[in-house]
């Protein structure tokens, strides 16, 4: 690998822990010399719920670990669905000039990009009323493959592949074997350095950060001590206004919306009894038809008033933040950006409240409307030298 | 006066004091038998905040206190400009065949139905920039009139007289003479009884409920010690993130919304300092144009999600909401129900969220999403007997 070579990691550090610390670490045995570049989502997740610490916090804590390169992925990119976000995060990387994808991957000996071909333009049939798609998509693959793709690590490398193979494969795909901590597993395991970040939020809110220390890098744990973390209920307060004030008409054009689920949104909100949370209300709405992720990213969409134009304006012209980077991302910055194939924003400012990235400063005033810290005007990247 | 005779008044009472109470004796003195019929604004008032206790609590104690019947001016009605308020008001009574119209004016002397004969149909003129509508209009009146018209109560007698003559005089205007406590005084004075309603809630903020117990009847001084009273800074928080949240183009049909003001309205909250306040951004958006009720009217109207349409529907169909009634007021709905002018609603259900009743649904879910307490489902009149 020459010195300019990059490898990338399409991210969300919710927050940054020992198994991001591992995969980085992998990845510099590997290439002491490769410039590593992250694609992270900004402050609200694809899985739909706001970052637990801002994307300024958790830039610098993966660029003090060892990440180059950090750039965003725009609320627009991160909102859409696993496989959309993850052509978003590939298209990012390959934006940059990226060489090589990094993941984990339950199956890490899979070769995903001949699944990815075997797969490619499949639609799952979508028959049965009472079958989700994400699940009508899952039969569909497994009859391609002959066998089941069912960890969510595998699924998202089948995604990312998928995203390859459609930009004319510019990423080579690295897989490494996930270690530790299940996705979902909330416990932390006495031992083990290693727990997942639901594993880490989880037992921060039930005021358990001292037994976290084990399990995150320094910088992270001095996040968590000093921080407030954010979760839904805190923004739960202003999505319950919007849905006891807002006409489900008026919902429709919200980016997801479909099948007329905005009249159950608006009537499980309105039918809540007093000091109900998030959660209850999800649990309210919760059908057969939509997923629990599904309705959490619709929530987000209407939270942050996402319409179905802004999401199309952003596929149809991608860009991406510039949060920060080391000396060598810096190097590689200077070395390629002349390539880029999409703009990389490096600021946005008070004229941004109208415009191209008019959502991007919308979604960050709300966000630091609850931290009080600045997320965009005279905010510039990071550098960690 | 015969026994079915009946005496009407309209307010706010925000909340209801010693004030108030002695409006109710004159007129219990110089009329014994009638019955007092009050309407009442709801949870959001003429001046462009919420009400300070919920409307069911007004209610009692205004029933309580010797009103025998009193119904709601529906939200719609509530947040129009001081003359249409008065409109509204009087349109209220009359459509109950009320026959007088009680109310304090610092001049009582005055013939306000001769002084309307005189101003009817004036509109003041508009070509300065650095005065506002209201300042305008004030001109032109005192140019009719041959004096000055200038303070409230006077003013108000005035949109009531105004109010009546297009109706066709259906009211027998009883201006009384104000006593102390004028509209805008804060202070509690020593030795006296009786207080403004803005220096009750102005004390009661700096915490000085004990200093109350002299200025308001025992009722409200149990719900002033027994509720927390809500403040336009408890609805703030949303306000502020419709405003971040939502593009000026979308606010365009807000019901008060002119000459693009809207764009100021969304820039000024963008600007604002963590932790602001609701009169942070009302003194931010502040213009020589706009008045501060009317900013804050509007501010209501966004949070609200009270479209022009809205307003129009009601002006077309309006109707009133009956809150509570006596043994008397009961005798007085059974005699002259029938020949009501417009509908007196008597309960809002769940089916409600949809059609005319629409903004009395959201408006109560709005209110008591902040008290805990149920404004309209399975709400049944008050009966104090």
């Amino acid at each position: 690998m020459s010195k300019l070579e990059a490898v990338g990691i399409i991210t969300e550090y919710n927050p940054f822990h020992n198994g991001h610390l591992h995969q980085l670490n992998v990845i510099k045995e590997k290439a002491p010399t490769a410039c590593i570049v992250v694609v992270m989502s900004g402050n609200f997740l694809q899985r739909g719920e706001p970052a637990c610490l801002d994307k300024w916090t958790r830039a610098k804590e993966a660029l003090v670990n060892g990440v180059d390169l950090i750039i965003e992925l725009p609320p627009q990119a991160c909102i859409q669905p696993a496989d959309r976000f993850a052509f978003n995060g590939v298209n990012g990387l390959a934006s940059l000039g990226v060489d090589y994808l990094v993941f984990g991957a339950e199956h890490a000996e899979y070769d995903f990009m001949n699944y990815a071909s075997q797969v490619q333009g499949l639609k799952g049939e979508f028959k049965k009323y009472n079958q989700s798609y994400a699940a009508s998509i899952q039969a569909a693959i497994t009859q391609a493959l002959g066998h089941e793709l069912a960890e969510p690590n595998d699924l998202l490398a089948l995604a990312y592949a998928k995203a390859n193979l459609k930009l004319g494969s510019p990423l080579k795909l690295q897989p490494i074997q996930r270690i530790q901590a299940g996705y979902h597993e909330l416990a932390l395991k006495a031992g083990q350095q290693i727990a997942s970040a639901s594993a880490i939020r989880s037992n921060y809110q039930q005021g358990r950060l001292a037994e976290l220390r084990t399990y995150v890098p320094h910088e992270t744990y001095a996040d968590l001590s000093d921080n407030s973390l954010v979760f839904w209920d805190d923004f739960w307060p202003f999505l319950r206004y919007k849905l006891l004030t807002t006409t489900p008409k008026e919902l429709a054009n919200i980016y997801g919306m479909a099948e007329g689920i905005e009249y159950r949104l608006v009537q499980k909100a309105n039918e809540l009894a007093h000091g109900s949370s998030f959660d209850d209300w999800l649990h309210a709405v919760k059908t057969k038809r939509f997923t629990y992720t599904r309705l959490a990213r619709l929530a987000v969409a209407m939270l942050l008033n996402l319409q179905t134009e802004d999401i199309t304006s952003y596929n149809e012209a991608p860009y991406f933040r510039l949060l920060g980077f080391t000396k060598r991302g810096q190097e590689y910055l200077n070395a390629k950006k002349k390539q880029f194939t999409y703009p990389l924003v490096t600021k946005v400012t008070q004229k941004d409240a109208k415009g191209p990235l008019a959502v991007d400063y919308r979604v960050g005033k709300l966000y630091q409307s609850l931290t009080g810290k600045e997320q965009d005007l005279k905010k510039a990247p990071l550098r960690i030298f």
